[in-house]
């Protein structure tokens, strides 16, 4: 992309109203707009890393042999009533009337929908195991939106549900999910740690969220060190393997981690001194296991092998999509700006040419544009007849990991800089040699 | 994908409330379930279908250089007060009062919006052209929402938007437009012929409507039958030349073609006779060019080369994504079911296997699975232990264009069958020469 031909509005000045860096630099690096209180459009920069992560959990819930499908986001208040939450949710449900008045709402999560298509065509344990999920966008009327897209109001989100014969079987698919998320956030260049939680208005007693390390985060945690060292890398899984994907929780859960709902001083104590800590998190995940609280309310029964006509055992699982982009810029920034994860960002590449409208200079910007789209990457090439003190800034600003940065004089002498927007650091070398590394470092990406 | 494993939930019963092809065969074939009036969940058959489609419109817009990004579903009223459309839209606007009662609605279309965030972040020529769009989900409360995703309440629309500094360059967006959309329609299977229209509640002069001709359609329409005969084809585009777009679209616009709305009897006489074809047509999609319309309402402006300030200049644009689903198999389909255009499929190829269990069969089916997989395709396996007569009406209905059939008999004279959806006919060949054929379809489509 030629950045002369990008719509991207960075903002020189820190908005009054953003209170933390997530928010701040989602604004000023022009990855997003409010539109109303807590709703947000997302512009062109924010779109991509909005779809990045998108992309990362469809796949890692296909692998999983969950089933992608999706469900609208206006909903009949009727099966709200059958399940009792119509009343029950508060107002954080957005509750509307049509024009013939019927009671609709803008759905804030969908385990009557889902159980309601369930009922409609599954009766018979031969059709299970089976898990469906959908990303769709959800509303949820906050009395005091705040903190960007962290706490908005319209937000999107990747929620799952499984079905399943009976306690044992739901319980594979809780770990199964499990592992599906670890797995995501790794992809994500993020650590993300699983803790006991509380299920509040879902219900159900197994209940795990996963929280992301940062000092703006809204819950207190309380945490075995251990617990950074894991890592899935790419095992192989067997998401059929019951054993497998036990051990894999069991491996994750045995160091300690809690928020603060769930905190057991006694227990943490037991922790060697040298690996507690308590820092704070953002939740970016919450997966339960409910058993047959909707099912029972709902009629979503099927026949078990024995000929029993049974409540179909029931989770939910959910990932804040649209959440994690503000949650990663909360774990990855730094003064001048955001710092993606190779494996989120939203372009690249940078490339700066430090005199546009020089032959030397144009032309090797365009080499090095049409070799790394050639190689599968989306370069950003700032094209704009501007001073280099300002692309660099903007460069900063939006985070890309890698710049290339050209001019004349390195053109001179053969080469071009390659700099790490983590580490600041810079290393002269050749066109290709740049070009070659770009593409060492995401195809380990 | 192995049947036994997805949800495909098949209906024996023609659903009594289905009164046109698509609506029965979407609901018959397990891709849609509804969950009120004019809202539909997108079950995972139905899913797919919406993805390619998707996929295709994302493309093209993007080949053309248009910007992909994402406004929310919910608006604020205040920026509808501001262009009049507030109050003009009727009825069919679902109106919503927040928690602390402020006016919302949930979007039918953006030119408020982005004309808003066009506002606050462009002031100058350099920064245009500019094309930003988005494919997301609006709401239309229709009095009475029928014949399924063809005219539901919410639905999921791409629409883009152009801004240029004068009339001239907003008409090469405008021509731009169109050729995308001939590009995209054509990709997906279609001939959708463009028809000068009305612009309705959107306003300006210059718009066209693309329509699709299906005996349901709900536009009476009249055209010259010559506009059938042209092609785009993988012809080169320079989307930046007016010439070459205008070109495009002078050889599309000749040929008369028109709805009821526009229609011209002394002009349509000028057609041949043996030319003049009178039909029915679906609309599914509309370019508008309406020039200084909201942005003279909503004080868009930019500065341009003389250095004056003027109102930008506009057009929106707007495919049905869900509605397309629907219009494809209104004219793809027979009295069994659905026939997908190979562009568009959900699965690219059904495998059949006649005797489950069989060791022979089911490793051939299980080679062919693997192989399609590894040319980059999705089959969908009938791995199932059932009849095949429910097998072959179950792929029939689907509609998949290809299916390899695996039985005993064959395999024992080394031979598998391969059936076109669309012809009906079978050709006994090799499980390589079945592999290989698909292989050369799809990689034509």
């Amino acid at each position: 992309m030629r950045l002369s031909r990008y719509f991207l509005p960075v903002l020189k000045e820190t908005p009054a109203e953003a209170q933390i860096a997530s928010h701040r630099y989602m604004l000023r690096a022009g990855m997003i707009k409010q539109a109303a209180a807590g709703i947000y459009s997302w512009l062109p920069l924010g779109w991509r890393v909005l779809k990045r992560i998108e992309d990362i959990v469809h796949q890692e819930q296909q692998r999983a042999g969950h089933i992608p499908m999706l469900m609208p986001t206006i909903q009949s208040a009727d099966l709200w009533r059958e399940s009792g939450r119509y009343d029950a949710y508060g107002p954080e449900m957005l509750r509307i009337t049509d024009r013939h008045d019927r009671d609709m709402l803008f759905g804030p999560t969908n385990e009557e929908m889902i159980t309601d298509i369930f009922r409609s065509h599954v009766s018979s344990y031969r059709d299970l195991p089976l898990t469906l999920y959908h990303i769709q966008w959800k509303f949820r009327d906050e009395v005091r939106p705040r903190f960007g897209v962290m706490r908005g109001r319209e937000f999107y989100m990747k929620d799952g549900y499984n079905f399943d014969v009976d306690r044992d079987a739901a319980l594979h698919a809780y770990n199964r999910h499990m592992v599906t998320y670890l797995r995501s956030y790794e992809r994500m260049g993020l650590k993300a740690i699983p803790m006991r939680a509380d299920s509040g208005p879902i219900g159900g007693d197994n209940t795990h969220e996963f929280l992301l390390l940062a000092d703006t985060g809204e819950s207190e945690v309380f945490y075995d060190s251990a617990i950074l060292d894991l890592e899935l890398g790419d095992r192989a899984i067997d998401f059929d393997s019951v054993e497998q994907c036990q051990a894999i929780c069991d491996e994750w859960t045995a160091p300690y981690a809690r928020t603060d709902e769930t905190h057991d001083p006694a227990l943490f104590d037991q922790v060697p001194e040298d690996r507690r800590r308590q820092s704070r998190g953002i939740e970016v995940g919450q997966i339960f296991y409910f058993g047959t609280k909707y099912s029972e309310a709902m009629g979503a029964r099927v026949t078990n092998k024995d000929g029993e006509v049974v409540p179909v055992h029931m989770g939910s699982h959910g990932i804040g999509v649209s959440r994690l982009v503000g949650a990663i810029i909360e774990a990855n920034h730094d003064d001048k700006g955001i710092i993606w994860p190779e494996q989120v960002t939203p372009f690249h590449c940078g490339i700066v040419n430090l005199r546009q409208g020089d032959g030397d200079c144009d032309a090797a910007c365009e080499r090095i544009e049409a070799a790394l789209i050639e190689k599968g990457l989306d370069p950003l090439y700032d094209d704009r007849d501007t001073r280099a003190g300002g692309k660099f800034a903007t460069m900063d600003l939006i985070g890309l990991p890698w710049r290339i940065t050209v001019g004349p004089r390195g053109l001179q002498n053969g080469v071009v800089e390659l700099t790490s927007r983590r580490t600041g650091e810079s290393e002269e070398m050749s066109i290709d040699a740049a070009i070659d590394r770009i593409g060492q470092i995401y195809a380990a990406a």
